[in-house]
């Protein structure tokens, strides 16, 4: 768990529905709702230890998933694409070099 | 085996590096180098239901990740949007609706 909580929450927003039921629900608990190991382990009835393992094997499911499609980054690109996008269409004024970039993103 | 070559094609560009190295070097040869289940067999000295059993576990796999994921689709939504913006920077014109267009297909 040495990414911060969060990329995990956003490797877990783009791949959880790869993960098991229950390694979804704990991982809510922790990334979204911001809970720690010990109030999942009571929440659920199961040791610490156990929530932990859940996490790290959904972890790392995430992190290969992310190594081998590269989607987190992805919308990031994506989003400063729109972003860019956006902007010119606010302004109402043609910007080949803005357009440019924002393809750039979209293909890279 | 229901949907067609150019589908599984695609699927196979996009999520092969999640396979297995079997199935990654057995889908090569069916999906890119358009061999038989027959050749595939000789080739690798398994049987051609070994063959098939490979291939329809790699499918399914495939099929789920599109399910959860839908990047073959969000591609080819992506391809258009650069596509749009090709055709605006080509013109040098200004096209709000085009680039609102563009903006809606990155963010589907």
């Amino acid at each position: 768990m040495e990414r911060d909580m969060l990329t995990w929450a956003l490797l877990f927003d783009t791949y959880g529905e790869l993960l098991t039921e229950k390694q979804q629900h704990i991982c809510d608990l922790r990334y979204n709702q911001d809970l720690t190991l010990g109030e999942i382990g009571e929440l659920e009835d199961i040791s610490r230890q156990a929530v932990r393992d859940n996490l790290l094997r959904a972890e790392s499911q995430m992190r290969e998933l992310e190594d081998a499609l590269g989607l987190v980054a992805r919308n990031s690109r994506l989003r400063q694409a729109a972003e860019l996008l956006k902007s010119i269409s606010a302004d109402g004024q043609t910007d080949s070099d803005t357009i440019l970039k924002a393809i750039a993103l979209i293909e890279e």
